[in-house]
């Protein structure tokens, strides 16, 4: 199903494009020096980010600003802010109000941690760190850059993205949803965001009306196969693999593609959304696509 | 000790902006045409906000905006903006982690209303809101300033600004705060935002290095003496003319101004601030300064 070159080495390409972004994210998530954030508000911070996670948002922006040639110093400020927004979401959706998690990559939740209120605190304040990171005033990215990129991520962030899906979410357990249902819902909760990485990496360098069509194409069919795989996984493979709770959709009654359509055309799904992905590429007419290309594969084909 | 000219009518002034302000927070926070906000989120958004609330920071914005001139068309955007950060902050203060808080405005607060996790999610999605309605992509806005607006609200509210003043008041219940830890406490939960309001409005126009210091003098004072005539109020006012419960900040044993210098030092302290303000505004050498200055007088003599 792959059309990318077969020497593109993602391992090794994830590994460097990692390193910078937690380099930064330890930089600039309410670092301990020179000023310490409040009353222990930037442990918490420090704590929902950094060492923990896929990091799969940044490596869309990354991948994405690469494609366009764009401009690495304002990528890896968009790199930060889109995983502010998802470890933000984590840390108020594990809350005991939402799903009241106590384990996230194996180590105890935020509010277990630190409590509650710090916990809501955290999260706020990290939503607003993501925006202050896009926004710099050294001039290392241009005005029109940083209004366009507040603009795409706020709008993927809120009622009509992420928040908004996450509030189908809560009105959904326990309820048979349509499949038009659950692809909205899936749409706004995780897809925004993991589209908004994609657009908002492209946003860093210049690229044609046609290429960002493609790539807005791209993003759709990677977001929601993305969450395809991981209601397969949430069947099919074990806690430990996972490093959370396998079988809790299932268990919290939650609408799944795997509930409505089963596992074996859930698989199909997978593939044909990859399909359309790489196919986007190829209109996309970019030629730096490799990176972008592996990363579809690495999503759909994952194991945990 | 008031210096403005008595001829400003700011009942009118107020009436007149407010009525702006009203009109496009119904317009932007999560309109139910054409689109509603999924699972009844805007809901919970629109009853956060409309309807309520004395709409000081808007108020701050108009008339710091009208001091410089600027443009009426990015001022009701940072208008509503700030108006939603404090909203949202109202929202998640009210909850049961942080607060516990069942009245707000003489009605059920969110959580109450519409659920812990609706509530929850109604605060993270208004403050996406906020950094939306800043970036409009309609050309009202030019691009500089709109980064330089998400700039500084991003910085207002996160770790450094009210979400900090937050952790600091969590970790302070109970504690013997000295002067200096109490005024870091109100110049980071309530100062950061109000002086924000100012300097944002501000940005909508052009003004000189001097006026700009001047005007950040004069949202300093403003935001410290809101809080010490908040202070001054729980102890003086009832509950039925704050719509609030009065007695409160003795009750949950916080520091207040009141507890830490006593009630006739806490007004003449107020005084001070005012008298701090008016000079900032002389010192800005700007022209138009009427209802930034009748502010500060209402702000400090307010009964409520």
């Amino acid at each position: 199903m792959t059309d990318h070159r077969p020497a593109f080495a993602l391992g090794a390409w994830s590994a460097r494009q990692l390193a910078n972004v937690e380099r930064a994210l330890k930089r600039w998530v309410a670092p301990p020096e020179p000023v310490p954030a409040p009353a222990g508000l930037g442990d918490a911070m420090r704590y929902a980010v950094l060492d923990g996670g896929k990091r799969l948002r940044p490596l869309l922006v990354m991948a994405a600003c690469e494609a366009v040639d764009g401009s690495p110093a304002a990528a890896i400020r968009v790199a930060c802010a889109v995983e502010l927004i998802h470890a933000y979401s984590l840390v108020h959706d594990d809350m005991p109000c939402m799903d009241n998690d106590i384990l996230r990559r194996g180590k105890p939740t935020v509010h277990v941690k630190f409590g509650e209120a710090q916990a809501l605190l955290a999260g706020d304040a990290l939503q607003a760190l993501a925006f202050e990171l896009l926004t710099p005033d050294d001039g290392s990215v241009d005005a029109a850059t940083q209004a366009a990129l507040c603009r795409m991520l706020a709008q993927a962030a809120g009622y009509q993205g992420m928040a908004g899906g996450q509030a189908i979410d809560l009105a959904s357990v326990g309820k048979a949803l349509s499949s038009e249902q659950l692809h909205d819902m899936h749409r706004l909760k995780t897809g925004a965001l993991l589209q908004a990485s994609v657009m908002m990496g492209a946003v860093c360098g210049r690229l044609t009306p046609a290429a960002q069509n493609a790539l807005r194409d791209y993003g759709a069919a990677v977001g929601l196969a993305f969450q395809v795989v991981d209601d397969i996984l949430d069947v099919t493979a074990d806690s430990a693999t996972l490093g959370k709770t396998a079988g809790k959709d299932a268990a919290q009654d939650k609408p799944t593609f795997v509930s409505l359509m089963g596992l074996p055309a859930s698989r199909n799904y997978a593939q044909e959304l990859l399909s359309q992905a790489h196919h986007s590429l190829k209109a996309s007419e970019l030629k730096h696509t490799d990176a972008l290309s592996a990363l579809a594969d690495m999503l759909v084909n994952r194991r945990t």
